[in-house]
C-alpha cells in the first residue's frame, strides 16, 4: 500500500493512514466489479488524505483515544471527501482525478452519481458504527449538510462577474473549510475532548481549510499542467470565479468582462491575457497574502493546544502543506 | 397543503401525512431560491407518500407510540425517497417527474446531483435527531447502501437480453422492497416495537415493495402517457428489461435481439411490434400473476399482526394500492 510521499517523514502517522485506507477498503464491497476496481484506484491514486491526518492527530487531545475509534471516523471523513470528489467531477465533467480517469468518464454519469451517494452512505455507516453519541452522528450530518450547501452555492455563484470576496470566502468556508473543521472536531470527539477542546479543534480546522482552499485556487492559476496533474484554469473555464480573479477584478472589471463573458470558449489567447491581466493586478500575491493570514491564525490556535508528540507533528505538517510553492 | 386524492378516505392518515410533509418543509432550506422552490414543488407534486404512509401504520405495533417520533422517522425515509429520484432523473435523464420539470432538466445536472446528495444528508439528519439508538442509524445506513447497490445493479444489467426473473427479482429487491421493508421496519421500531414484531414489520414492507415494483413495472407497458404523466416504454428505451419483458423474451428470444439491439434508437412502430410480442407472450399477464403472489403474501403477514384500527386500514391500503388497474 503506497501513500502520498509526503508522510515518509511522519511515520508513525503513515501508519495510523495505512489502516484508514484499510478501513475504507473492508468498507466498500460494491458488486460491480469495474465500478469497485476504479474506486479503489481512487482509494490508492494518491490523495493527500488531510482530512484524515487531521483527524488522527486531532484524536489525541482527548483524554480517551482509542485507535480504532480515530482510524474509523478518520476514514468516514475520507470516504465523505471521496464522495463529494466523485460528484463533482460529474458536475465538472472532469476527465481526470489523480491523474486517472474519472468515473463519470469511464463509465457514464450513471455509475458516478449511484458510487457517490453510496459512498456518502458508506460514510454514515462507518460513523454510526463508532460514534458512542447519536448527538455525534446528528450534528456530522447538519455539518455534511452545509458542506452540500456550500456546494449549491458556488453553483448558483458561476459565471458571476460582480462575485465579492466575502461571498468566495463565505463559499469556500461552507465548503472546504467545513469539511477540514469537521474532521478536526470529530477527531477530538472520537477521544472524548471536553467541548471547548472540540471547539478549538473546529476553529483550526476551520483556518487550515480556509487557507488550503485559497492555496489550491491560486494553484489554477500558477501551475503547470504537468504539475498539479489537472487543466489549468479549469476553474474559470467552468465559471467559478476564485479569489486571484476577484482580486484583480476589483481593480479593473470592464477589462475582463469581455473575456469572462465567452465563458468556456475562451481561446487559449484570451486565457493568456487573462493570467497576464490578474498578474497586472496582483492577484496571486494578495490571495496568496491572505492565504498566509488564515495559516497564521491556524498555526496561533495550534500552538495553544496541550503539549504531545502529536503537537510537534500538527505544527510540522501544517507548515508543510500551507506553505505549497505558487 | 393538498395531498394525493387516494388519502381522502383515510382522515387520520392524512392528517399524519400532512405532517410529514410539513417536517420535510421545515428540514429543508437551500440558500438558492430556486432550487428551494423546485425541491418544495416536489414535495407537493402529489407524490404517493406511501413509503411514509407505512412507516405510521406500522408505528402503531409497538408499545410507546410517539406522534412526532412516528411522524419524523416517515419524513426521513420520504426524505430518502426524493434524494433516489432527483438522482435517478439525473442517470435517466428524465425530463418529467409528477408531470413538472425534473431538477436537472430546468437547472442541470449541478443542481440535480448536489441537491439529491443534500437531501440524503437532510435523512440522516432527521433519523438522528429522532432514534434512541446508534443501532437504528447503523442498521439505517446499511439498508440505504444496499439501495444504492440495487441501483449500481441495475445499472450493470442495463441493455443485457440475458437477464432472468431471477436476477430482475434480485434487483428490485435491493431497490424498491429495501425501501419499503426499512420504512415499515422503521416504523416499527420507532414505536420500540420488540425485536420479532419489527422483523415481521420488515417482511410486510419487503413483499409490498415486490409486488407495487411490479405493478409499476407492468404499467411502462400498459398505460399511456397522460394517464402516468412519465413517457411510456421509457424502461425499455433505457435498457432496463423489467418482468413483462424478461417473461416474453423467455419464450422467444430471438424475435426480440434486432428489436432491442437498436437500444434507444427504436421507433415507434419497432415500439408497437415489442409490444405485441410481449402480448403474444402474456408477458404482462405473468408479471400480474407474480405481483399478485407478493400481494398475497403481504396480506397473510398483514392479518396475523395485532389488531387495531391501524391494521383495518393497512388492510384497506395495501388492498387500493396492489390491485391498480393494469
Amino acid at each position: 500500500m503506497q501513500l502520498h510521499s509526503m508522510w515518509a517523514s511522519y511515520p508513525d502517522l503513515e501508519k495510523d493512514l495505512k489502516d484508514v485506507l484499510k478501513t475504507i477498503e473492508k468498507n466498500i464491497q460494491i458488486r460491480d466489479k469495474r465500478v469497485n476496481q476504479n474506486v479503489h484506484s481512487l482509494i490508492h491514486a494518491g490523495g493527500k488524505l488531510l482530512r484524515p491526518a487531521y483527524a488522527l492527530l486531532m484524536a489525541e487531545i482527548g483524554p480517551d483515544y482509542e485507535r480504532e475509534r480515530a482510524v474509523s471516523v478518520a476514514a468516514a471523513l475520507e470516504v465523505l471527501h471521496m464522495a463529494t470528489l466523485i460528484h463533482d467531477d460529474v458536475v465538472d465533467e472532469s476527465p481526470l482525478r489523480r491523474g486517472e480517469p474519472t468515473i463519470h468518464s469511464r463509465y457514464g454519469n450513471h455509475y458516478a452519481v449511484y458510487t457517490g451517494d453510496y459512498l456518502f452512505t458508506v460514510c454514515f455507516k462507518i460513523l454510526s458504527k463508532h460514534s458512542d453519541s447519536i448527538q455525534n452522528i446528528e450534528f456530522s450530518s447538519r455539518n455534511i449538510e452545509k458542506i452540500l450547501m456550500g456546494e449549491l452555492d458556488q453553483m448558483r455563484m458561476r459565471y458571476n462577474l460582480n462575485v465579492t470576496v466575502k461571498e468566495y470566502l463565505s463559499r469556500i468556508s461552507g465548503k472546504t473549510a467545513q469539511l477540514f473543521a469537521l474532521s478536526c472536531y470529530s477527531g477530538a470527539t472520537a477521544s472524548k475532548a471536553p467541548r471547548h477542546m472540540a471547539i478549538k479543534a473546529w476553529n483550526i480546522g476551520h483556518y487550515l481549510g480556509m487557507a488550503f482552499q485559497i492555496i489550491d485556487d491560486v494553484l489554477d492559476y500558477t501551475s503547470t499542467d504537468s504539475g498539479l496533474g489537472k487543466p489549468v484554469l479549469n476553474d474559470v473555464l467552468q465559471g467559478v470565479y476564485s479569489l486571484p480573479l476577484i482580486y484583480a477584478m476589483r481593480e479593473q472589471k470592464p477589462a475582463f468582462a469581455p473575456l469572462l463573458s465567452k465563458k468556456s470558449e475562451m481561446s487559449d489567447a484570451d486565457l493568456n491575457l487573462l493570467l497576464e491581466l490578474i498578474e497586472q493586478h496582483q492577484g496571486v500575491e494578495k490571495a496568496f497574502e491572505l492565504a498566509q493570514k488564515y495559516t497564521k491564525k491556524a498555526q496561533k490556535e495550534i500552538s495553544k493546544l496541550p503539549e504531545g508528540d502529536y503537537k510537534e507533528i500538527l505544527e510540522r505538517l501544517t507548515n508543510e502543506i500551507l506553505t505549497r510553492k505558487i
